[in-house]
């Protein structure tokens, strides 16, 4: 299995208050796309939109403001069983966002894609938490044709 | 062990156009960071050097204007024999530009930062080649506190 990973720093901003943008469904739609809908609660599904397709996912763990992890039960072959891991840390000023997208079996291109797309998704979602603007889809950033 | 993947597309750039900015030091220089020296032809050791340290990198392959391949031979010790691995695809007006930073013993923290580092120099990459302007160091892309 091959895994995704990422972090990012928020500045001025402590874990609670990184905790919503990724445990409601307002906060979800202000950096990774506006077409957020669905239960945001653990054991809900929470259902994801973009411009060619979609994921749900369901909440697996909400338990504390320093974990969230959800699991993919619709979407694209590659995504279906894998799971996204957040996981939350005061550093002083700043909250440190790991962040894990576990379990491809193949490290396809599309996983190269996904890779290098998440990453601007965390900096959408550090945008958002540090000026009040993030950039989710359809105003997200472009890294190759159309994606 | 553990790998960073990542894809961008850079568009109206043909292979020939990309393979200089990863094959030169000054096209190194331009997206990654300003302080880049050394010999960038296959069996050379190109150095790579950003505010907080560097990298030096054995030049392992860059037989044809599809791949480059370089080893870490110095550097922070998470690095040190780790390979980073391009290759670039015509696709219609666009290059697609895989990249792999394979090797890592454990998915350290640190793993996360440069998978997400990585991206935003991807993008900076990118940029360069589209635009004529990257982001190299010291004027790059911040993801966290000092990184």
């Amino acid at each position: 299995m091959f895994d995704i990973v990422h972090r990012v720093a928020v500045e001025n901003t402590p874990p609670e208050a990184v905790f919503p943008a990724l445990t409601t469904i307002d906060g979800l739609a202000g950096w990774w796309t506006t077409d957020t809908r669905g239960d945001a609660a653990e054991g809900g599904v929470i259902e994801f939109r973009f411009p060619p397709g979609g994921f749900d996912m369901k909440v697996l763990e909400t338990s504390s403001a320093e974990r969230v992890r959800w699991q993919v039960v619709a979407g694209p072959d590659e995504w279906v069983g894998t799971t996204v891991e957040w996981s939350l840390r005061l550093d002083g000023d700043w909250t440190v966002v790991l962040f894990k997208h576990a379990g491809w079996s193949e490290q396809v291109e599309f996983m190269h894609h996904c890779s290098t797309k998440w990453a601007t998704y965390l900096m959408s979602l550090k945008a958002l938490l540090e000026t009040g603007t993030g950039s989710p889809s359809p105003r997200d950033v472009h890294i190759a044709h159309p994606d």
